[in-house]
């Protein structure tokens, strides 16, 4: 039986790229896999994949009765809804360790590192496995976008050497211009519904009970968000009723001022007051060099619910 | 600040040795760390223990505001009480996968195979650190005796080259005959009282929201029971209602006949019935080839539960 590679809902980079890396990984080592996404291609990927000569794995929603490899997450929430009726044979990711259980022994290669694909190569190393070129540039990709080309609090020396080994097999040169590159497709931004911005790097988590969505927007200039603030706080504020949350949050990360302002659609707003010790005014306030949803973000919002 | 590297509530050898092995790891490269244990050393533990001239690492039950790497367990019933209030750095762990949950990235190394050592071993490795004589052999010892001298189904093939390996740099030629020396050893159990008995080597699970507890002897020969066995029965009975448990399980485990009795002490026996497609008669059952807890007890009913 073949086993699914999948990311999380609303892949990013680092899900699509990461699902394709170790599904190969897989099928190198006798082990049959098929890589598979939860949703929609972002831009970003988009121009990864193409640059590198790749397709996106096939769409996939259901696994029940399946074998299933989880990348870049363990919440519940982020996994696919039927995750309880498939079997979780492993996880490799560098989060938190989320909600997800499994009935039986299972491989989990977590680390506290920038990228999944980080340990993805460390597991091509662990087996002895030759990374093919475009693989290569795919999981270099990603581990530029999940650090931010290096700033975000995340990042380690781990994704740095990783990064520099990718870049010479994948041939390279100056990779630093191919994650601006890349970051420049990310913040185009305009002509694009605010729903569709606020869904493309958006993930739930259950913080004591309480749901709460946090999105993220990372451009070079956040001047691109002058004419669209409005419609996306309408749009938060609706996504909040829809799905019963207990808050949206909207960062809007500029990769080079190095600081994200915070859209805030709550039910209790002084809980972020409590978590970040700021005071916001019209429901926005600006985080000086807060890059990091998963660093700096989600740990205070989860000891203020606590 | 020193991590605490600790195995589960009522330690077994893997917890205890694992505890040493990955301690003495962390401290060689740079990370401060002392092992510490959940409870009393098992016979068998005190057996290996003074074999290669170790002491029992310090009883310490309270974590909160420490950093914790947690050995051979995810699951928060076999935890720390206050494991919530500890930073949990780190998992090694060869189970599925619990309900412990942290707020920070963390390690976590878990792997399908029969023992926390046999993983602690990839960590030296990966980290290209000598493994010391002693610590050799507490690792060798633990990894027989998690996976019975290589019988348990639980044991993998790198299990058995990991104690090859270990027994070579441990300085022991025949390490099949210290195995049964260890569960000799393990098989005395006449003048101990049937709850320390019952005790010795205990977990508790969750399972649907009813807390089963299970616990297993392992011995050479099921005739030591013949003259305890309704004591122990009592026991589990008490056990159960103490802890407001659903059910407690006692797997009496003959290995050299390769097989379990189970001793049942449960609000509803059906479900242990439906888990094994088996019928007990007064609440005794015979399971042929089941050795392991984690692999052929805890999965069927499990999925019983669910």
């Amino acid at each position: 039986m073949a086993m699914y590679v999948v990311g999380h809902k609303i892949p990013d980079s680092d899900s699509i790229c990461g699902a394709i890396a170790l599904a190969y990984l897989k099928n190198q080592i006798g082990e049959e896999a098929v890589p598979t996404r939860l949703g929609d291609v972002s831009p970003e990927t988009q121009f990864i994949l193409e640059r590198f000569g790749f397709e996106a794995p096939e769409l996939k929603l259901s696994y029940a009765g399946e074998e299933v490899y989880i990348v870049d997450h363990t919440e519940k929430t982020q996994a696919p809804d039927d995750i309880d009726e498939a079997t979780v044979v492993g996880v490799v990711d560098h989060h938190k360790l989320g909600d997800l259980t499994t009935s039986t022994p299972l491989e989990c290669w977590i680390r506290p590192v920038g990228c999944s694909n980080t340990i993805i190569k460390m597991m091509y190393d662990f087996y002895g496995v030759e990374i093919p070129q475009g693989i290569a540039g795919l999981m270099m990709c990603a581990i530029l976008s999940d650090t931010v080309i290096f700033k975000s609090p995340t990042c380690t020396t781990a994704d740095i050497k990783c990064v520099e080994a990718l870049a010479e097999i994948a041939g390279i040169e100056d990779f630093k211009a191919l994650g601006m590159e890349m970051f420049k497709v990310k913040s185009a931004v305009e002509g694009t519904p605010a729903r569709d911005l606020v869904m493309r790097d958006f993930k739930d988590f259950n913080m004591n009970g309480n749901l709460v969505g946090i999105g993220q927007l990372e451009v070079i200039d956040l001047s691109v968000f002058d004419d669209i603030k409005a419609d996306l706080e309408a749009d938060i504020a609706k996504l909040k009723e829809e799905g019963g949350r207990h808050s949206v949050l909207l960062l809007l990360t500029d990769i080079m001022q190095e600081g994200s302002q915070m859209l805030i659609a709550s039910d209790d707003e002084s809980i972020v007051a409590k978590a970040y010790k700021v005071t916001p005014e019209n429901s926005r306030v600006w985080l000086d060099g807060v890059l990091s949803r998963k660093k700096q973000v989600v740990p205070p919002l989860q000891d203020a619910f606590a």
